[in-house]
Parts: C-alpha cells; sequence; structure tokens
C-alpha cells in the first residue's frame, strides 16, 4: 500500500475525488463485515488509516456491538427458472443484514420479503434490518408488478456471526491538543452521494491537512453509521472532552447548493465559521436548526456529550429523490460540486484554524498607521477604502472580548480580510495575542 | 341548592354556557349590591361558591370598599305623563351608582344627565359614576332626539349607604400548593359578552376540573372589576404568593379569533403556554403585550405584585362596536365560539398540569429505542415518521435545562406530543424527574 | 468681543446659523494655523469659549502635534503668464499642508500636482496631505484639460514650521459633574456641511442651553479632526471618565433627513435617546450602526475609551455628491433643515436630561388617581384616553429597573408624554426618586 503522490491529490481534486468514488461504489458494505474493511483499505491508498476491529458483544453504552454480516450471493428465479433479482446486478437488492434463506415458495408468500417503490418504479430502494431477524429483496416496482403466479426459489447465500464491527481512524496532530472532528458513515452500499461523496471529501481534506502545519488537530472517523459513533463514543469517552469542534459530512456530491445544519448548542464556532463561509457563498439560508434526526451528530450531539458538531452536506437526505435508491449512483453526483464542497469545507477549517483574539496595545485612540506604512498617505479619502477600513475594525474591536469570526462578521467582511488585516496588525506590533478562541 | 348533574355540564357546554349566560342577563349587577349576591347565588348550582362580604369601608390598600348601591326603580316621564325612559326596560337605562332623585324640571335642566352615543343612535350606551356622586340616565340617541320641550319628572329609587362588597370564590385544591387563579369581574349589569361570558367559561372550568384529579390548585374568583381585585389583594396579601399561574377570562362569546394579553412578565410559564395553544389554532397574531390597561389583569401585574397573571379574551374590549352598549346582548353571543373558548383554555390548562422538566436517564449517545418497542424496526426510514421524532426530541432535549414546552417550541410540534413522548419514555425508564414548572 | 444679544440667536434660528455659516465660510481653516484662530474668534461672539494652543511636538498618545501650516497666497501662471489656478478665488485650490514651492516647470512635470475629478469636471476636490512632505493644486477638471503644453510657473507660499495646535471649548456646568460632550471639526476649508453647519448647530445648542438651568453639564468641543481629538483625550484623559453622553456633530445642513450613527456600545442612553427622537421624526431607518470611520466618534469610541457618543448628520459624508468638494458652498444648506437639525439634537438632550428611574410609592394594586384629580371621573370609559394610560404606564413600570425611556419605547408613545405623566405622579407624591441614569 503506497500514499498515492500529493500532486494528484491537489491537482484536480474533483475528477480525483470522483474516481475514488467509483472505485468504491460497487462494494457492498453495511455496519459490520468484509465491505468495510476493502473500502478502509482502498481509503489507505490515500491517507494513513488506523484500522479497529471492535468484537460482536462488546457493550457501548445502551447498545452492544451486533454479529458481523457477510454475503456471497442472492438471487430470486422465478418459475420458468430465471433470475428475476440478482445481487450479482446490484447490491441494493438484498436488504441488508437479511438472514440466509434457500428454499421454494408460491409469489404470495415470497410477496411480504419484497420491497419495492410505487412511486419511482424504475429505482431499486435501499432497506435494512439490523436489529430484527428477517430477510429481503429490493427491486423496481415495474420488476415486482411484471412477476407472475406460481412457484420461485429464493437463495440468500449471507451470514451473520461474531465477528467484529470495523472502523477507520485517522489523526493528524497539530501544535495544540484540541481536536477538530471529521465524520462520516461508512455503512451504506452502492450509494454515492449518501456517502461516497461524504468519505472522498474527509479523504482529500486529510490530504490537504497533512500538506502542511496546522495548528489544531484533526481526528477523521470512518465509521457506520449510528452503532459506529457510539461505539467510538463509548470506547473513546475520554477523549470526547479534546473535541473543540466537528463536522458530519454527508450528501457532498449533488448539484444542490451548500447545507449546515447547526450543532445542539447551536452557536458553537463551528457554527458560526460555517454560517460566515456559507453565507459567502450565497447559500446562507440554508443554514438550518440542529434537529435529533439526521446522522451521526445525533450522538455527537445527545445531551450527555454536546459536543459541537454540525453538519456539513449539499441536499439534505430525504429531500432529493434519488435518495436511498439505486438512482444515488456515480451519475448522480457532480465534480464541481465535489469541488466546491471540499473548498468550503477547507475554509471552514481555516476560520477555525485561524481564529483568535487579539489585544489592541495601543488602545487609547487610533495608533498613527501612517508612520508605520499601513495608511495611506493623502487625505481626504472616502469609506470604502477596503483594507484600511479592515485594519480600523480589528484595531477598534480588539478589546479582549470579540474574536476575529465576530469583526467579520459585525463589518461585514469575508473572515480570511480581516485575519490578514490582524496579521499585519501584529506584524507591526499593534496587536498582542489575548488567547484563541 | 343543588349542585346539576355533571353530563349537563360536559355533554354540550356551548348549550349550556349559553343558558346561563341568558339566565343571568336580566340582572342588574354593579360593584355592590343585591345584583351580584343573585348572580352568584345562581353560580353555586354549578359549582362551590364561598360568598364573601366585606364591608363598606374596609380599608384596602390606597382604596376603601365605597358603599352599597341598590336600586328598585328609575324612570323618566315626558311632558305627557308617559314613561319615555324606563330601568324596568333595560338596566342600562341608569348611570351605575346614580344617587336618589325624584323631581321635575325642564328639558334643559334635564338635558346634561342625559347620556346617548350620537355615533350609534339605536343602541343605549353604559355608563357608571361610582366615585362621584351623581344621577343620569342612559338612553339611545335617537329617543334623546325626539324629546320634546317642556317639564319631565324623574325618578330614581336607589338606596346608596353602609353594606358591604360581595364576591365569590372556589378552591379547587389539587396535590400541590401552587395556585392557578382564574378571575372574572362579575359588576356589569346586562352586558353579555363582557362579562358573562367570561363567568360562563370560568364556571364549566371548574365543573371539568372537579371531574378529575388535578396537580395544581385552582382559585376562581367572581369579583366585582378592579375594587374586587384590589380588596382581594389587599384582604389576601400573603396568599398571592402561592399563585404560579393565572388569567383572567372576559369577552369570550363573540364570533371574532382568541385573543392572548400576555402578562407584565411577558414570558412566564402562562404566556408561553397560550402563545403556544393560540398559534396552534390559528391566531398566533394575536398574542399582545400587556399594557396597563383593560381588566384586572392591571391589578395582578402592578409592580408589587407582578403576579404572571395574562388576559384571555376573543375580541378585545374596545374593539367591537357592541362594547359597553346593549347590542352587547345575548344573541350576540355564538354558542362555538363559547365551546371554543372553554376548549383553549383547557388547553391551556393542560400545559400548566403536565409541564415538566425531565432528565435523561441514558444520556450518552441515543438509548437503543427498538428493544423497547419504541422504534420501527426497518432501518432507513425517512424524517416525517412523527412519533419517534418527538420521542428523539425529548430525550436530546431532557437535560435538565428544557421544559416539555419549549421542547415542542424547537420541535415545532404540539405540547400534547411531546407531553405523550415524555410519557412513553417515563414509563420506559429512560426519563426520570428533574421538578415540574 | 460681545455677545450676541439671545433673543436673535432663539428668534429665527435657521436663518441666523445660516448668517454664521456664511461668514465662516470663505476662511482657509486646516487642522492648525490662523484660520482655526480666526473662526474661533467669530464663535466667541456667540458663546463663551476658551482657545487653547498646544505646542507642535507634544506627544499625545501614538501621535504628535504636528508644525503649524499658515498660507499668504498661491497660484499657477500659464506659459501666457495668466493665473490659471489662484488660491485668492477659493482656498480648496491648494492642497492642505502644502510645502513653499515657487518654481518654473514644463506641464508633464506639473501635472502630477494636480489634482481633479474626472467624473465631476466642474468642481474643486479637496485634498490634504498632513503627515507627508509635498504640495499640490486642485482644481476643475475641465480646467485641467484646457491647460496646453508649455513652461508653469507656480508659487505657494506658505509656511510649515513650530506653532501650535489651536482648539476652543466652552463648558457649561450644571447640577451634576456628569457631562454631555457635543464635539465638531473645524479644520475644513471652504466647505459648508462638512462642517460649517456642525459649528452652527452646536454654536446654537450652547446659547439655548445658556438660557436655562440644566441638571447635566456640556462640553463643547471645536477642534480639527482626529489629531484635535486625540490631542483632547491625551490631555484631558482623567476627564474622559465623566463624559456620560455624547454627540459628534457634522453634516447637519443639507436637505436629506436625519441619520444617527450609534456609538460603539450600540445601546448607550444616548443611542437609545437619538433613536427614538429620529424615530418620531420619521426617519427611523436612518439609525445605522457605529464603524470604525467617519468622524471624531473614531477616536472618542476607540477601544480605550470606548465612550457612549454617537454621530448625528443628515446625508452621511460620502453619500452625497457634493461631498469634499467646491459643491459643498453655502448654497447647498437649506435653513429648514439646519432648523431642523437643531430642534432633533435639542430634543435628544431633552431626553438625557429628564430620563431617571422612579420608584412607584403605591405599588400595590393601582392608586386611586380619582381622589388625586389624575383621572376621568365618569367609569365606562376605552382605551384611547392618552394621558390616564400615560399614567397607568408610568405606575405600572417604574419599579426600579425601567427608566422613562424605556416607559415610552415599550407605551409607544413620545418621552415627552411619558415625562410629563411623570412629573404628574410625582408632584402628587406617587413616584419617588429611584436614581437617574
Amino acid at each position: 500500500m503506497t500514499i498515492r503522490n500529493q500532486e494528484q491529490a491537489l491537482g484536480s481534486p474533483g475528477t480525483a475525488m470522483l474516481d475514488l468514488v467509483s472505485r468504491l461504489y460497487p462494494i457492498c458494505r453495511s455496519i459490520t463485515g468484509d465491505g468495510v474493511r476493502e473500502t478502509l483499505e482502498i481509503l489507505s491508498e490515500w491517507i494513513p488509516l488506523e484500522v479497529h476491529e471492535v468484537p460482536t458483544g462488546t457493550e457501548v453504552f445502551d447498545w452492544s456491538v451486533p454479529r458481523e454480516w457477510n454475503i456471497r450471493e442472492a438471487w430470486i428465479e422465478d418459475p420458468h427458472g430465471e433470475r428475476v433479482v440478482d445481487f450479482a446486478d446490484h447490491n441494493l437488492h438484498v436488504v441488508g443484514y437479511s438472514v440466509p434463506v434457500r428454499e421454494k415458495m408460491p409469489l404470495e408468500k415470497l410477496r411480504p420479503h419484497l420491497h419495492s417503490l410505487p412511486d419511482k418504479p424504475g429505482v431499486i430502494p435501499y432497506r435494512t434490518s439490523y436489529y430484527k431477524e428477517t430477510w429481503g429483496f429490493c427491486l423496481p416496482h415495474e420488476t415486482l408488478q411484471s412477476l407472475e403466479d406460481g412457484t420461485y426459489e429464493v437463495c440468500i447465500d449471507s451470514t451473520l456471526e461474531a465477528g467484529s464491527l470495523t472502523y477507520g481512524e485517522c489523526l493528524l496532530p497539530g501544535e495544540s491538543p484540541e481536536e477538530v472532528l471529521i465524520s462520516c458513515h461508512v455503512c451504506h452500499p452502492s450509494l454515492a452521494n449518501d456517502n461516497l461523496s461524504g468519505m472522498a471529501v474527509a479523504a482529500f481534506l486529510a490530504r490537504r491537512l497533512q500538506a502542511g502545519p496546522h495548528r489544531l488537530s484533526y481526528r477523521f472517523l470512518f465509521i457506520p453509521g449510528t452503532i459506529g459513533s457510539i461505539t467510538w463514543l463509548a470506547l473513546n469517552e475520554a477523549r470526547a472532552s479534546d473535541i473543540v469542534h466537528g463536522l458530519v459530512l454527508t450528501c457532498l456530491g449533488d448539484p444542490g447548493p451548500m447545507t449546515y445544519k447547526r450543532s445542539r448548542r447551536g452557536d458553537a464556532l463551528v457554527d458560526r465559521a460555517a454560517s460566515h463561509v456559507l453565507a459567502d457563498s450565497g447559500a446562507e439560508d440554508r443554514v438550518i436548526d440542529f434537529f435529533p434526526y439526521g446522522y451521526d451528530e445525533r450522538q455527537y450531539c445527545s445531551p450527555g456529550f454536546n459536543l459541537p458538531v454540525g453538519c456539513l452536506m449539499r441536499s439534505q437526505h430525504g429531500t432529493f429523490p434519488e435518495y436511498h435508491t439505486s438512482a444515488d449512483n456515480v451519475d448522480f453526483l457532480d465534480r464541481d460540486a465535489l469541488e466546491d464542497s471540499l473548498r468550503n469545507t477547507w475554509r471552514i477549517l481555516q476560520v477555525l484554524e485561524r481564529n483568535a483574539v487579539y489585544l489592541n496595545r495601543n488602545p487609547k485612540c487610533e495608533p498613527a498607521l501612517g508612520k508605520r506604512g499601513l495608511y495611506g498617505e493623502t487625505g481626504g479619502m472616502r469609506r470604502g477604502e477596503f483594507d484600511e477600513l479592515a485594519l480600523l475594525w480589528v484595531l477598534n474591536q480588539s478589546d479582549g472580548e470579540h474574536d476575529l469570526l465576530s469583526i467579520a462578521e459585525r463589518a461585514g467582511v469575508k473572515f480570511e480580510t480581516i485575519a490578514a488585516a490582524a496579521g499585519a496588525l501584529a506584524e507591526a506590533g499593534l496587536l498582542g495575542p489575548a488567547g484563541n478562541r
């Protein structure tokens, strides 16, 4: 296993992320099993991943790690012996965690095991049954309707036995032990936006962070949804307090505008940073309040942890018609959207990295900027000389109470501009540190 | 005196309330006197009322209980000896608290004692003069204009002498000594919406509360406006601190939508509960801020008490043309409106009864709802499965800081739904008490 | 020097202010020099001014007082010996603080010293160069374009040498040592709105304050912009803490509606008072947030002082086309606008003077207003009896927490009405003092 060269990752990340998604797409993932292992192995070509195996039966808070599920083949043969549904064609055809079955039965007995979407007759739905032992097939409604009466043979060659839950972790230590958590779920089979897109953006973020120094530490988790985050939190409870910011990444490849779902706290720095970056990108009205449904932010934001973890998406789960169907495939993804998602996520992380509270060392009246080469030299200037106004905002607000992001918000300018102004003032000795936030 | 059977009260409360109003309508009430006593006696057929008599001259804060006023007959005879105005026809014809008079006088001398509404020429206005000794008659403007010159004979056979101020009180003790105050004024003569409607709704609320157990204690006051609430507060100053919620009920029978006027505090639980219930009933924009005018909330919300008492109405006093005229009669009332008022008031009381702060006993990550029969069993579900989302909201927010009403508000669902979800979770041992609010 | 008679000042202040502006207009002012002295001498005819001289080189925080600049003549002669630009025609023709020059040079060498506005070809721009030694002329763009090639003679007979910075101060002591700061800049040459208008309004405010008693003390500063306020703050640092409210006055004569720029605090009493007065005058949407650019509020609101000083204007600097050009002349000013500015500023000061927190001495229930002659005597009144409602608002809110301005805001009525009601209640012994705010 070699780490692919960095130029490729940074050069055209949209294409590279789309290639990664295409390669991961055919693999049959679930909350446990070999599909997750294969996925993490491919991700390891890009970033250094530590792969954890947590044995079946391990108690994790109110839950226990389930048995491991693996599947080799599954099909339905019609009365003429023709395979009308075949797992080999599409892994969504089998209800996740189906118990093994090999049996002949009339259509009416088979029927309750068949799932389709009458309102979307051409696509295969996605169904799982993790905690109730059953089996089933998913198929296009038009296929279901074409089935004639008679005796069908069904085969699901799966195993559900003691094994482990597998997840990947990548810690990139920074100057500070304070951590940013980036979490994405790796339990969905052939579904591209949900959530191969999140995995691809997370992997490319990690590569970019590795390319240079960073103040904060970053912990990337590639975990099965719900049970994976519960497992990680249960096994790493003491570490959770190091997490000062976090993002769940999902549905980042569709052509819709960005959406940010706030953490339960609502006003954490990550919430403010994401709102600022998205407002700037013209998607302001897609910042939504926390609600206790969705992805692993449900666990990170449970009241016993209440971590400042939001969820970054483009289209929200359940709001695009391709969601949880075979239509959520590689063709549904947009290269530019993936690249835009990466860029916005990066900008959010940069706010977290660079935000700080400064103290104006010359707080009584404005300092003479001219003699330090920081001010235009001809009087009678108008408002609108942008950089000078940024300098004045930073000086005026740096009383130890306002961080750079709040100054940017009050001034109505980009964080980057305010941060650059603060840098120049600090260099000139006019600003001193008052602690990071 | 017998308590009427309960079925009648609960069976068709709109009709029953309208019957009660019709029976009380002809009685000549004022802030003191036999009309109030007769009114309380009729109310006693429905609910257990303790009738208090406070002697004339009793000092009550900055005021003293006035002399008692009673009236037997009153009329004006025109120059031909015809009775052009007669108290026997309508008790609004006499200015309340008129001193006795029996005199012949020319029209020009009588004129200053005659009150009419030029812009509503067909109705009799309502006038009183409690604190300045005078006498007067009220009549339709068209009658006034038809009076010819000449000598008129006027008679008011009233008495204004030492007696007492009468009010009714009904305390329904609950598990808790904390009290809900329900107050309505009983001092208006033949005026139906203002305030026989409030008296009827209060009486039927009390009956309904008697029909089952309740956590809170309820104190119903049937009192003359202003001087009555001042008297009660002065004589019961120590008890006022037990009042944790309160409603003044008035103008609850007209066909307009509900209005809630907040307490002086503005954010008391009764304010939030009423806003929630009214928003739900489609009258959201009729929640108005407190102002120091209106009914007895003026006294309950005076700064020395500042009780959390709001005022529940349909049309606000002064905003409907029938207000304080003979047009505010039984025909003006709407049976369905009375019933809707009772239903909404009841729902507000239910929020007060059931609101509580819980503690999630399993605060770290979500509990496994499935193994407790509280969750759907097939994965891949979408947002919209309402009851599960309510369970998740209650679990997520029950950190000891949020009461059920605030959870309902944040979740955007009915209080009843959130309270039901909390009940199920408490039964499953997942929620514990953190105190009531 | 005599103080002009007061009647003139109070009788027709618009005309009188316009006369004062006209007299001051031709004087060539700068941040130092004889023009400022002459200006202060004329103002001394109206109000008692203490004139201060601060020597060149005095250290004032991060700055030092610059050399004094004076100018006698300046002109450009074209190749034919004709004066194409002459300081004697308009003092904007010379860049402020130009060093002396007397030289012949070809047009191409002169060109970089010539400033014009291509988009406003008929007007002379205003330029200064206080902190970089250079010289220059300002002229209409159409004049610049008409210049033919050849040798030009230029003359600037100025001096830039050790001297002093001059400013005027007028302290009007009140009952309280708490001060209201009224500050305006006196450094602009022939520019009428910016800022002869501010000087005129300040002078007439001072006259009006002298005409009667006032609770607060008032400090008027007539100072050069930026370096003047920095100098005053540096030399009077200990006095700054006495400043409890303040206004920078500028651009108060143009025909646009009033604008108020909040202090850095945003919710200081002066901010609330100005918002209330302007809302009342129909200019509510012109209350804008603080930003660290503009006039001397930049210094007063620097974080080391953070004084509650806002800025009152009509049109904002930079938003009217005449700004900083020869078009900002006496004709641009509007007599009624000047008078309206004076009236609104006066009303703001009256809120500061009269605002107070009272205690209701009869806080339990309403007092009996009738027996004190403060209430209408016939019952059945409707909301709308304005004065009684004002009395009830003051009584209800006077719990020691709410000042009169907040009561006016909550009641939605003019401050003057609430203050009058409070006065009547205090006279009746129903209100007592709880301290001023």
